[in-house]
């Protein structure tokens, strides 16, 4: 049994949505399709979901919301013409709209996550519609029926772990199920929204509590690339990467997947398959707990900036049993979590993003480094870089840090932290930001040879 | 005003109280001499501090120790005879000896550091008797006289910041002084000694009390080298490195001062000059806060083994706030100094000295990451070393890195862990304990031309 997700572009349009159609369709494995709200049909639209937030707002602020209510009814009234799927579903969005404006305009929280909701909500309801014009059973499946059930944090929802079990009797049901992501229930009875790609989360929670045995994730790449395709041409694609490569990869800027978005799917082990809606026979990109190694040491390389470091300095630090955790003790207080901490001798530096160092939290960490720790010195050093190597081959290949360390040297990067933990899935090298996107080029280069145009 | 250390080999013979005596007397500003309990005069000798310690282990076992005691004696008194001193010095030392015996044979620890301290305290009275003999105004100092007051542990005495105010009175003191290295006196009178380098110790302590203008410590190399000769031939010589680099490079098995010995000079920033007993003339070492760069990033190369790692692993481990503090505090109620703690994105290792590991650490602190932190894995890995290469010209060098991962490809050695901080005086590589030989010679001939032999 498969489940199936697909990203908004792909569900966009009625054009798209019968290319969905087709492909769940293609396979009798596909029994459970995860849906998101219609999102670009060309580079200068809106998401439905943007259109709204912004209908959220204006409801709170008290203006007249009629324009923007009228045009989010009119994407989904676009697919339901062009797919001639009953008018009365239509009239049907636009009461449920409203329904959900009435019941929550005096509270943000709600009404924010209410809304957004709705965006895969309707387009769950289409899906499962035009499934069943098609002749197929079909139901759409709310979450709360499947009982989704997360913790009541607006716009930040967890899933609780009862979850799981409920969604596993989805299995015993019939035809195909549709459920809308990015939102669950909470035990109020309140639709919470998840954080940052939401409806991914839902496939792989979906994926886990079924227990799929693979997790099909449809979007509009026919495959992951092992860099940025704006740094370079014609990257290199990859056939496969394991759930902890591609893990390395997204947390410096790979925006495949948002990192929290793959644990339910991890934990199960379930494969992952990347495919492409507009190009479904391409094999596309397996995630998996373990890979074939395909003789490369290096699978991806990516970078992201925004990274700060704050370097300390004191005469036989690492003599001071404490030292260390008193250091992470002032930031834990702090609410900020710390990256990474390379240290010399004599000195520790502990990397952050830098967002986190706003509202006087600079000043008054350095002030309790230097007074609580006795430190000789201590600075701030932000517009750092990390730019990651990534690879399960590294492990044990001898050559791989030279490799690195060259590239970067024939480029003028002046590298200012390296990390390589023992672990080896991955080499970490900090540079100042204004130079990250060369590093990852010169280390694209040293690693990959180059794919030929198709 | 200088402070002029002599080392055990350097005082431990007629022969060489010659040189000392003539190396003192070339300079007006060698004021103050601190010396150690005579050394080994040829490879297969004992030194007197060894022949103390069995001499105390003999007390306290009630073994006959006659003969030790013996040995001992013949030790000063051949300095005596040869140096036609009074023999009544000879009897001072025995009656020095016997008196301390029977005032501590019952106190292991007290016993044991009376007896260490007497071979630097017997040693400078024939010191100071010496000059006085030539012609010199000299006085020995006792610890006690001069205010040389530390903690009251037995073996690992610490300096307590008076003894600084005290010490600066010798200031005002004529002629020669004379000062045992080794040991101090607890506010209670007790004789306490100092951890390992302890005339190296007593040196600094005294150099940065009268704020002298070099520390010259005399041994029996011309200078140091930038890497241990065992592994080398005729291996660079270093004209001057800094206290952040000699503490790097003694930090991993760089013998030359034991790492705590510098610290009071470098608070009051006085330079070191390590000089060469048997050839004074030469320029020796300079150690100091700053140096002139000499073009060349890397100053030195050195390794040492006994690590080990403790590597774990969690999913989204660095969202966590608290994990990585939470991590070292198991260590810190554990007493185990952690030395680094590199890390990959879901992955921490924490490298500590292995010797900590005994008597059922291991299983309690990995059963408590287990169960505490909740990790997916936790396994430790032995058999670590840890090479250092450092140099202050290293921060603005770009292809250090390049240069050093290219020389541990070529010698076939698999980097386990690299570890570079933002401060960048060093960098560190994790090899298996088996390849550091190799490791330090590849780097060594990566960054250093060869020198012609002499």
């Amino acid at each position: 049994m498969k489940v199936v997700k697909f990203g908004g572009s792909s569900v966009a349009s009625a054009a798209q949505f019968k290319k969905v159609a087709a492909i769940v369709r293609a396979d009798d494995e596909r029994r459970i399709v995860v849906v998101s709200a219609p999102g670009k049909r060309y580079k200068e639209d809106t998401k439905t979901t943007d259109l709204l937030i912004a209908l959220a707002y204006s409801v709170l602020n008290g203006n007249n919301y009629g324009d923007l209510l009228s045009q989010v009814v009119e994407r989904y009234a676009d697919i339901v013409r062009e797919l001639e799927l009953p008018e009365s579903l239509i009239q049907d969005v636009k009461a449920s709209l409203e329904e959900r404006i009435q019941t929550h305009r005096s509270n943000e929280d709600r009404l924010l996550d209410a809304l957004k909701a709705s965006g895969e909500n309707e387009n769950a309801k289409l899906m499962a519609a035009y499934f069943t014009k098609l002749g197929e059973e079909s139901h759409y499946v709310s979450p709360k029926e499947a009982g989704m059930v997360v913790t009541n944090e607006p716009g930040n929802a967890r899933i609780l772990p009862e979850a799981y079990d409920n969604l596993k009797s989805l299995r015993e049901r019939t035809g195909i199920l549709v459920v809308p992501g990015f939102f669950g229930y909470s035990k109020e009875g309140n639709i919470v929204t998840f954080p940052r790609g939401g409806s991914d989360i839902t496939g792989s929670i979906v994926a886990a509590g079924v227990e799929a045995d693979v997790y099909e994730n449809f979007t509009d790449v026919s495959s992951i690339y092992s860099v940025n395709p704006n740094l370079v041409e014609h990257p290199h694609e990859m056939e496969e990467l394991t759930y902890q490569e591609m893990r390395e990869l997204a947390y410096a800027g790979f925006s495949v997947f948002h990192d929290e978005a793959l644990q339910p799917v991890v934990e199960k082990k379930i494969p992952v398959n990347v495919k492409n809606t507009n190009d479904p026979t391409a094999p596309g990109t397996f995630i998996r707990s373990e890979r074939e190694q395909n003789g490369l040491p290096v699978i991806g390389i990516s970078s992201d900036s925004g990274f700060c470091s704050i370097n300390l300095k004191k005469y036989l630090m690492n003599r001071e049993v404490g030292f260390g955790r008193h250091l992470l003790e002032i930031l834990e207080t702090e609410e900020i979590p710390f990256e990474h901490t390379p240290s010399g001798i004599d000195n520790m530096s502990v990397i952050i993003r830098d967002h986190h160092l706003y509202n006087g939290k600079e000043t008054r960490i350095l002030d309790r480094i230097r007074t609580e720790l006795g430190v000789e010195s201590v600075h701030v050093e932000r517009g750092l870089a990390m730019v990651m190597v990534v690879g399960e081959g590294m492990a044990n290949s001898v050559g791989v840090a030279a490799k690195a360390t060259n590239a970067l040297h024939e480029a003028g990067i002046n590298i200012k932290m390296i990390n390589q933990g023992s672990s080896e899935v991955s080499m970490m090298f900090g540079v100042e930001a204004k130079n990250a996107d060369r590093a990852v080029q010169s280390l694209y280069h040293a690693y990959f040879a180059p794919v030929p145009a198709k």
